[in-house]
């Protein structure tokens, strides 16, 4: 037995048992691990990093869309968090509270913010006075805390971080304008830097935030065939300003409640990433969020010194413009390394024996194709940025046919029911609009409305579950 | 009366009330704000843009030095942070306590983090198994709480922002090497980027850090006399690695306890920064981490079309190196907006007029000594630049020259309670080195010692409190 296949068996194959190969992979890959606290877990640096990477080019986006970032308080005091009826209920049974401080117990009880709409309502109440303080357009990076029962590193943690955008406008029309806005801002940043495909649209009535008015959101699709909600984007209308009183004197000279939005994206997505692109061998990471996008690994022969000393030099002409990595340990083999930063993810290997210092080439190895070809040293630099686009390119295509090939259109229940059990993935079916078929098929079959699309969603049929008249073609799927 | 009385009015003169000077300044520059969450405070997009900057600059210095990030939970079981018993007596009275999941109470309570080595150790003592995995040099950016009695924007608040490095070494002398590296990173840092001029010791056993073996830190003097620190750098030694088991097999096949250590920095320094340079006017931001570092300031008189197309072209000629802002608000008087901008600290104004289109000019107005020039606008970028850093070292020199002029040096306890009434600042004076001084003179002056200096520590007399042999020349202040 190879070092390689040792590797590689201690992932458990996805197609044996693919929530063994998801832990698996988050812990042989170090993104993560467990902790002695209860549904939390510890971001590794290799993890935090790729979070680090999402981050930065997440903020620029919202900064180029005119926003900036604030920071409020982590504790909500239980009398604001019950303000708005809809919203407590919807987060009550998950709200982590604290009760004491030092020795003293408190006067009121503090959540720890399970999400920030309510603090940030009270401050905006006390900001917004005329039509000139709006927009607000703030966000916020921060932690959350949701004491969920049953829980899975990334996709559902007691505390997890996110970003959580809160805006004010004058008119329901800004407002609107702004929560889809900002879908689409999350929708171009998981495709072109994540690369998922996903499919973007509207939540149900049931299945909008509590306190919203309206909740949009896109939704990617699992190699398992699960869906998972990569992001969402509420419009809030004016339930907040009414109960938080946030108005503004218009130039018209009345008194308006101001029209709100809401939106956020979380570690979550490093869940996607892991899942829509890895395979049995470990990671696959885009290259435009990968801590390590390139890995320099000498094979040093029996001329250890010459071939060091070149890969150092390849790595100096790379490092300015690629995240790049050496591995001279020697007390690995290059046939572990190989295996190793496979399983990391690493878009893309380059390797260095005595041979190609002498040829002046080197050989470089695709992780999403596992592709082999050698190049000139004097083109490294351009080769490599050319291949970690392509790389990009192609791995947002391999996920864009998986999702194509795993959405289906059915017709009737039974149907409805077969392709779930037999083929998973997305299930486009008519629906009537009735929240009790949306619970009868939740029911039955564990499958969610995951969201009337903006594209294709005329009716073509009657509803699945009563056989009336249907009102919307959705998107079915079970999910994380 | 002008509109820049007026604005410069809502500002308490710093003679007259120094604390509530502290408060006008941060309310009404918007840097923060007050909220319903007991000792919470709002870190607004103004507030926030300052503390970004901060971590950027010093985010790159960790890096730099090897160390990469990560995130630790926000909840630390009781009986973990109970496991060292000096740590949980110092932390104890201030935690805040998560007692309830939803409806359920839990089996053990959580603290919500006051500082993080417990949840850390807990974790190395599973990563750490061969000197191979040693040096583990982590950073984490993070929020904390501390239930605070009395509370201050920034300097003393129940949740504030920090960065917490935590490192593990093989030997002794590695861990107290990196102590006082990342020491001399703050100190740099603060220096550099800041403009707040240091004294860098070591803390008394009295005033280390519950858990530590030796604490480091840096002093800076605020306006009013009073000393804040600005940083701290820990050498835990093996306390916490023999609580928490943390072993290594090192390379003479012997079990080793590691050595570690820990140093932060918080978002007090937004508080040093304002009280190190603002004046009646309000805020003076160091042009390395001020949000904005220029603001262009139109003067329409009857040609606005003209001079608002310029003052466009002039911002979209220095945006790209500078962070600069035009403020084309028509509502506003030019006056209003340069009482406005000085209150918000801009380091550098940049009035343009039609008279100043004409001659191919602007007037440039810096905020740390009023100086006023015109410069060809062909200039203008390289000006730009060339004053900021002139701004950024004349405000060091400034504040080094404050320092200097507020540090005394007394030879007896009537001197040092005259100087610690009448002048304030740093006190230096001769220590015998026991705690029992140290306390009765805290006791009778509220001054603490600040550190035993790096430099110029050498005793030249008696203790000022029990007037025995002086071990060391320390420096005392009265201190946030």
């Amino acid at each position: 037995m190879t070092d390689e296949d040792q590797v590689v068996k201690e992932i458990t194959p996805m197609e044996k048992d693919f929530s063994q190969w998801y832990i698996d992979t988050i812990l042989k890959t170090e993104l993560a691990d467990y902790t002695t606290v209860r549904g939390c877990i510890v971001f590794r640096p290799y993890g935090y990093a790729l979070w680090e990477n999402m981050q930065s080019l997440l903020d620029k986006r919202f900064k180029e869309t005119g926003h900036k970032n604030a920071y409020f308080p982590l504790f909500i005091p239980e009398s604001l968090l019950n303000k708005e009826v809809e919203h407590v209920e919807g987060f009550a049974p998950e709200v982590a509270w604290v009760t004491h401080g030092g020795d003293e117990e408190l006067a009121e009880r503090l959540a720890v913010r399970p999400t920030s709409e309510t603090i940030i309502c009270s401050m905006y109440s006390k900001w917004v006075k005329s039509w000139r303080d709006l927009p607000i357009l703030i966000n916020q990076w921060a932690n959350v805390v949701r004491w969920e029962k049953s829980t899975r590193p990334f996709l559902r943690t007691s505390e997890f971080l996110w970003q959580e955008g809160h805006t004010a406008h004058s008119t329901e029309k800004e407002a609107e304008q702004e929560t889809l806005r900002m879908l689409d801002v999350y929708r171009d940043f998981v495709e072109s830097e994540l690369a998922l495909p996903v499919i973007a649209g509207r939540k149900t009535e049931n299945e909008k935030f509590a306190g919203a008015l309206r909740t949009y959101c896109i939704e990617a699709l699992m190699k398992d065939g699960k869906a998972l909600q990569a992001g969402t984007s509420h419009n809030l209308g004016q339930h907040f300003a009414e109960v938080f009183d946030i108005q503004y004197l218009d130039k018209d000279g009345q008194l308006k409640y101001v029209w709100q939005t809401s939106w956020g994206v979380s570690t979550r997505l490093i869940g996607a990433v892991i899942m829509t692109h890895g395979d049995n061998k470990g990671l696959k990471l885009p290259p435009r969020v990968a801590p390590i996008q390139a890995v320099i690994i000498p094979i040093p022969g029996k001329e250890s010194a010459v071939v060091y000393d070149r890969a150092k030099k390849l790595k100096e002409t790379l490092k300015g413009a690629y995240r790049v990595e050496l591995d001279m340990n020697d007390e690995k083999t290059p046939g572990w390394k190989f295996s190793e930063y496979e399983m990391k993810g690493v878009p893309l290997r380059i390797e260095i024996g005595p041979r190609d210092v002498k040829k002046n080439q080197v050989v470089l190895v695709r992780r999403d194709n596992g592709e082999k070809t050698s190049v000139s040293q004097d083109e490294l630099y351009e080769t490599v940025g050319k291949l970690l686009e392509d790389i990009q390119k192609n791995m947002y295509n391999q996920a864009k046919s998986f999702t194509e090939e795993n959405t289906h259109t059915v017709h009737n229940f039974d149907e409805f029911k077969d392709v779930l059990e037999d083929k998973k993935g997305f299930v486009k079916a008519n629906w009537c609009g009735s929240t009790e078929c949306e619970l009868a098929i939740k029911e039955k079959t564990m499958a969610t409305i995951r969201c009337i699309p903006f594209e294709d969603s005329e009716p073509d049929g009657n509803c699945i579950c009563c056989g009336k008249k249907a009102t919307k073609k959705v998107v079915f799927a079970r999910a994380y």
